[in-house]
């Protein structure tokens, strides 16, 4: 069975979390509102069905035959034994969903840097509060959010080459998209702080090598980050922390 | 054994999820940091933990023997079977997750409205920024939740007295709170918005009469919402739709 993943057309977005999944593990899916002849069309249909018990808030969210299922973190708890790459065991299990959740958190304060107000708004409206907004993100959640991944991957009893156990799991992928989305909305500022969290880089860069993420990312699949996105470069709002 | 639940003493907050969870079902818990003898210090001492490996990022926590779950709807997703309060199948319970997630989303929203630029600062240095945060909350984002949720009563094929199948799930008792928080915070705009919610204000009642909730709402268990919490009531916010 095909999975059928329905998120905004031309962003990574917050279905970058779930594409990294599926590309790592070879999946067989479908971006449905990229399908020529399908689209968003399709997704905003879904969404406003009268008659669709479980239906979503809002993308992303993944169709697996009959079954839907919406939110970043619930979809990875989903698909994480499908694609072999959940933890072993429950118990980390309920730590990877823990830490998928945190980065949840944190992927929503970035999203509020450039829309710190109204997201019903420009962010050409909200200028001056972005600007106050990413000077607290910079300067206390981006050490509060990147030195506690880097504990966990330092106090992981399994090696620090990963946020759980000792293989990989869909939460060292979307660590990895964490990284990649700092670098490039924020690269004043993690320049300054990279050097602080060695383990986090070195899983940022041992998951970048893996093949189908390589593969992945060299692919057209792979949109470019951009201004509509979670991750915006905004260079005002790069503080020098 | 006894569920430990990890929270900020003195407020309602996110562990307030929990709590009505574990009091519904009359699990043996206990609230930690407002046992005499352990308190706060015991919580933070278990976050800065240098040698547990699945630490958590924030409260609220639980632990269950060895076992540390973090994140409302992680904590509500592991309770749930063990309470009786999980959906009966298994799709349904991938749904129920989805909406304790957006109800997670909304509950970071309505703390925004009082913190929309920075959580190290008090309320009362970015209150030019809450208000016009308020105003798109109660105007837009209301509505878009409320109307979501209404909308999954009323398309529930078990009919309507439910978020999630025919009994009632930690989703209801989370969905309860919400409207209990709203009405505290925004009266106002509640006054104005709850006639077009039928079906949750009902879900609200019911949920109230529980036997185990009521004597819960009327225990010294239950805090009294406050201006320390996520619920806040600042009149200057409760904005007339």
């Amino acid at each position: 069975m095909t999975y059928e993943l329905y998120y905004w057309d031309g962003i990574q977005g917050r279905g970058e979390f779930v594409r990294l999944a599926l590309e790592d593990a070879g999946a067989d899916y479908v971006d449905v509102t990229r399908v020529p002849g399908r689209g968003t069309g399709e997704m905003l249909k879904l969404m406003d069905s009268t008659d669709e018990a479980h239906v979503p808030f809002a993308p992303p969210f993944l169709r697996d035959g009959d079954q839907i299922v919406s939110h970043v973190a619930n979809i990875l708890l989903y698909l994480g034994p499908k694609l072999g790459l959940a933890a072993k065991d429950e118990a980390s299990r309920w730590f990877a969903n823990g830490l998928q959740l945190t980065i949840t958190d944190f992927v929503a304060e970035v999203h509020d840097t450039h829309h710190p107000i109204a997201t019903s708004k420009y962010y050409e409206e909200q200028k001056e509060e972005a600007k106050d907004r990413a000077f607290e993100f910079v300067t206390n959640r981006i050490p509060k959010f990147l030195g506690y991944f880097e504990r966990v991957l330092a106090q992981n009893p399994e090696g620090s080459g990963h946020a759980v156990g000792s293989d990989t799991t869909y939460v060292d992928l979307s660590l990895f998209q964490v990284i990649e989305g700092l670098r490039y909305a924020f690269p004043k500022a993690m320049r300054h702080y990279e050097p602080q969290y060695p383990a986090l880089l070195k899983l940022h860069g041992s998951v970048k090598a893996r093949p189908n993420i390589a593969a992945y990312l060299a692919s057209p699949r792979r949109l470019a980050f951009n201004e509509n996105g979670i991750f915006r470069r905004y260079p005002e709002l790069d503080i020098e922390p």
